[in-house]
């Protein structure tokens, strides 16, 4: 099924206010939710949208939730999300730490009791139009196996740095720290194909190249082996245990078939985000000559293969936003069959 | 040769005092230089000495150097290192951005002119006894080809993250951008062993196990494919397009037979260091509590091979720091004959 940017929008949106979300809310929420299937991370995008009302429903997720500053420096701040959904929390966490980049140079702010907040660039790139850098991560529910273990313990727990440049595309890292993401190993298994080694581990801890570990109790393993441990454990240290969210495997599920642990060491998932000035270190239009300058230069590199390009960071999505922005695109029919039933649940057409 | 701490901390002070260092830079630069050694990151030690040395007679390290800041604000500031050894400034810069911390919550330091800092841990870990979150970065010269592209255009580019802890040891990520760095093919090629697929490739773009390699025009690769690209990228922009460094494949080469590009876009190498005050998030010793709380469930990890345990980054690094600060280590016979060569040249003893 063909769907256009515009349709998704409004569909979102009626859901969301169909969960008693505000207008404002909602509105945000959507937007961010439709901006990772623009920028073509299908996972993150309109096939989560029944996991969050599933989520309200079992009573895991607030919908009216008002965020709040519960501690704060003029750098910094810590925010307590009110159970609410990421998708609007962390964007409002992002606006305090924009604020205080204006006052101070950079500003800092660590989330917790919040939800799963979508995609990481979303909120990164906020920092874009204000000349700053955004920085944005969140950590989530226990997948990835640190070296030498058999257990799940962290999340794919996702960083984000964009950057603005001149006349260029801004320069997006968005990436988990994971060797592949949960969707990676769907699409596998969908297509019946063997993954790459390095992937998943099975239950006891050994090498597998089949998709289907995951769901027999396995784990995904961390980015190049010990050093995604690291900054995967980083991201969680950064958005958990500096907010008082909780860390580790007792990060709630974003399932809602799966309760939460007991005896819980902190309030929901946590997220951390910033913004630096740029003209807190140098000119800004010297920083962002440099960056038009690094961006042509690397693209520039010289090509293994003629006909593939060295592409910047950021690069492939912002192609794939302008493209399926003008066209639409096509939904998968497990994700038309999800929506489809949420319109009927609360009585909207999609 | 076995080698005491004393012994190689006096030995490498005397060597930078004959550079014409001042008394209290050349303390600092030696303490950086062995802890290296006493951590176990032996190519980051000692080894690198002479390097220093011959940058300096090629006029193009400054021994004498007076980093400047030449821009700030509340949180953060810019220093231009003089092209002095980042051994020097990046300790000055970490504390700059640690009184940052205590004024505003963060302090985050930009340093363009430098020259290669040693170990990136020696500068996030003194936020530890500041109750402080450390972290740095840094750029180096070229040896990494980003995704699709032949050419050598980043350094191995690491990131390093120390945060605190209360009764266990802090938790320390340090790590390079890139799969492996080049001490790991050194030991390959001394032992006449091949590497990992992934490490490096040819000259032409192709994969290969070989680890000379990189001395025919190969270049090493980025951590686990085109998101080490893009981390390895973020640090480069970070340490030098925002300090006004030279970044990308400009980054002048430590090694002092190979001269720096012309038209250079930048001063010197840059790094990026900041802190964060704990208590600008959360009070202190709950933050610790649950860091130890952390670290333990980690350690406690279900193992894959019952006889090797789950670590927590750093960890190995610190039981390395003790035994050798107490019974000393074996020096490399080559490393030592570039020790004797120094002590010969100023008239010194080792």
């Amino acid at each position: 099924m063909n769907v256009s940017k515009t349709q998704l929008l409004k569909f979102c949106f009626e859901v969301f206010t169909a969960c008693g979300m505000p207008t404002a809310d909602a509105k945000l929420a959507a937007d961010v939710l439709v901006c990772a299937d623009l920028r073509g991370i299908d996972s993150h995008g309109v096939a989560r949208l029944s996991g969050y009302v599933r989520l309200w429903e079992a009573q895991r997720a607030n919908m009216q939730a008002q965020p709040k500053i519960i501690h704060q420096t003029p750098s910094t701040a810590t925010i307590d999300a009110d159970a609410g959904l990421g998708l609007v929390v962390a964007p409002y966490a992002m606006k305090v730490a924009i604020e205080k980049a204006r006052q101070v140079g950079t500003g800092w702010v660590a989330i917790k009791n919040s939800n799963h907040f979508g995609i990481a660039a979303y909120h990164a790139m906020m920092a874009l139009e204000e000349d700053m850098i955004g920085i944005s991560m969140t950590n989530a529910s226990p997948l990835v196996a640190p070296t030498h273990a058999k257990e799940r313990m962290l999340g794919t727990n996702p960083i984000c740095i964009a950057v603005p440049a001149a006349m260029e595309l801004p320069f997006i890292i968005d990436m988990a720290t994971s060797n592949a993401a949960n969707g990676k190993l769907e699409i596998a298994q969908r297509q019946n194909k063997s993954i790459p080694l390095g992937w998943v581990q099975t239950e006891n801890g050994a090498e597998s190249t089949d998709a289907n570990e995951l769901k027999r109790g396995g784990a995904l393993l961390p980015l190049g082996g010990h050093k995604g441990y690291g900054l995967g454990a980083a991201v969680d240290i950064l958005s958990a245990v500096l907010s008082g969210a909780n860390y580790g495997p007792w990060v709630p599920p974003f399932v809602s078939f799966l309760a939460p642990l007991p005896d819980l060491p902190g309030e929901g998932i946590g997220h951390f985000v910033g913004a630096m000035r740029i003209d807190a270190f140098r000119p800004k239009d010297d920083f962002k000559m440099h960056m038009d300058n690094w961006i042509k230069r690397f693209k520039n590199a010289e090509r293994i293969d003629p006909n593939t390009e060295v592409l910047i960071p950021g690069e492939p999505e912002f192609r794939m936003h302008k493209e399926r922005s003008l066209k639409g695109f096509d939904l998968n029919q497990n994700v038309v069959n999800d929506l489809l039933e949420l319109a009927k649940k609360f009585n909207l057409s999609l």
